[in-house]
């Protein structure tokens, strides 16, 4: 049978718990998943710091016995592809005697693409592909990466009402207050690496790593936009493109500033802006976003849609996601 | 007995229905009244174009003989004084035989003052006062005339995320939705007079009229912010303070450009920000506020209070109102 809104609402809640992989779950997706029988959750997983075991996996051996009759509610398609380190999906979900297996997106690697709900279905388990925005939401390092061969791009931009993300002056602390600061370090935590311009660099000398309490270990690799050399402990790209050069990243932050955002917008490799918005004017200070060298105010359409908004204390952080047209 | 929250969304209604006389009710204020009996509406009124009749004369017109016993929900204090044009409100609505009249604000005029409640408790009829914020929004052209002796003034920003309101080379047609332009035309319907400055008055000759079906002939006067003479049909002003100049009107709409903005902010004369915001980066462009002086970070915070947020089409209006202690 197809997917309906509870088998929606339970794929949703799998991808919230595919977000405590990320980015730990590195090199495999962020997978979530959860066993429901009878209404009831009777097993739970996510990834694996390193990448096993996988989230299936977590879930069966969690439920026992009480996954036999239960719905398997995950957010990737289970892989096909056993391995040294550890069996396929498919075949330990095949083998559980679950009543059905939802899926919340297809794998696109060609190891399993289609092969893992077809290996379900060969063993006589009824598998369903819902194709939920929230499971691909939560994939979005590892579909980028599948797609574009890139990481998934996020831009920060820290900024006041009129856009200035500094005086004139340089002075640029702080624009935004501490709750929307810790925020921005709780999404370093979830990226695998962050990267500043040149010119951030040499201003502010910043340390890019994660000040909340218990996740200090969490400070993702430093990338400099620079065609020089890169500092100890930095990674230098000469380019936006040089993402490319990266095949183990999935998720990369970029914190700023003016010409290194730039940089990542012209070249279309932005995928989500992180607008931190604070209650204030500052009139002829320094812009948030340097020259994008539009031809017309046409190109500036139609490129971004509003997908989260909420408070931090005083500011607001606005989440636009990049519309692809598919 | 004192307001209850029953009261305050009695108020909050007849507010409401006052915003019907913005700016029609010139020279007086627009002014909202509701005549409840047993939970029934039986009166409601505002201050009609010209400024006469009053809200309470018209509620209490329409109600006719069921308005003896009922309660006069008025957002602001009734007059005390009587003119050539119309008796006192006080007077008129002690002899209506009410069970009691709530007042959303005092009346700052000095001819009422309290006089105009002190005249309907020596009648018999019991009167309080609420001091109701939604009331006081609803007046704030009348009362800022009163405290300042200047109008409410309105600063219009439509920007993109990156606080540009056009592209380098000044195309800025346009950053923001048709469903945006028609909300700012509906502002400019309730403005006594819009003001713009030179640049903007050169470079884009505006009309700055009310293209809305039915409100086309709420135009207001137009006013040039300029060390020059006015042209034909406008209104000089040589500097933001000359607004004290014009004591006829309540309410401005300032619409920019950049150095018109700075101008009204570094005088701190702006005291509600429309900011019209369009989903789209501009990178580089020209921006919506030019430079306001600040020496430090610290003077632009704790200014501005968010408060309406909506979306329009693929736009989002937010209103700031400047945060004054009183």
């Amino acid at each position: 049978m197809p997917a309906d809104a509870q088998d929606l609402r339970w794929l949703e809640a799998a991808a919230r718990l595919a977000a405590r992989g990320v980015p730990l779950s590195l090199p495999n997706p962020a997978v979530g998943a959860i066993l429901v029988k009878e209404g009831r959750v009777v097993g739970r997983g996510w990834t694996q710091a390193g990448g096993r075991p996988h989230a299936e996996a977590v879930a069966l051996a969690q439920a026992g016995a009480a996954a036999r009759g239960a719905t398997l509610y995950v957010t990737l398609e289970p892989c096909a592809h056993a391995s040294a380190r550890g069996p396929a999906c498919a075949d330990l979900t095949a083998a559980a005697g679950l009543a059905r297996v939802v899926v919340g997106c297809a794998d696109p690697d060609p190891r399993t693409a289609g092969a893992g709900l077809a290996r379900l279905r060969e063993s006589g388990t009824p598998a369903d592909l819902a194709n939920c925005p929230a499971c691909a939401a939560s994939l979005a390092g590892y579909l980028v990466r599948a797609r574009h061969d890139r990481p998934h791009v996020t831009l920060k931009l820290a900024l006041s009402l009129d856009g200035c993300i500094a005086l004139a002056s340089g002075e640029s602390q702080w624009i935004t207050s501490a709750p929307a600061r810790a925020h921005t370090h709780a999404m370093r935590a979830r990226a695998d690496a962050i990267l500043v311009g040149g010119g951030t660099f040499r201003a502010d000398h910043p340390r890019l790593d994660v000040r909340l309490p218990g996740l200090e270990a969490r400070s993702p690799e430093r990338w400099l936009l620079t065609r020089g050399a890169a500092p100890q402990g930095w990674t230098a790209l000469s380019d936006p493109q040089a993402i490319h050069d990266h095949p183990e990243t999935q998720y990369l932050f970029v914190e700023g500033g003016a010409q290194a955002a730039a940089a990542f917008l012209t070249a279309d490799l932005v995928d989500r802006l992180l607008v931190y918005r604070a209650p204030i004017l500052i009139g002829g200070g320094k812009p948030g976003v340097a020259d994008l060298g539009l031809a017309s105010l046409a190109q500036a359409h139609h490129r971004w849609t509003l997908a989260d908004r909420r408070p931090l204390g005083s500011d607001c952080l606005e989440v636009y996601e990049r519309h692809r047209p598919t």
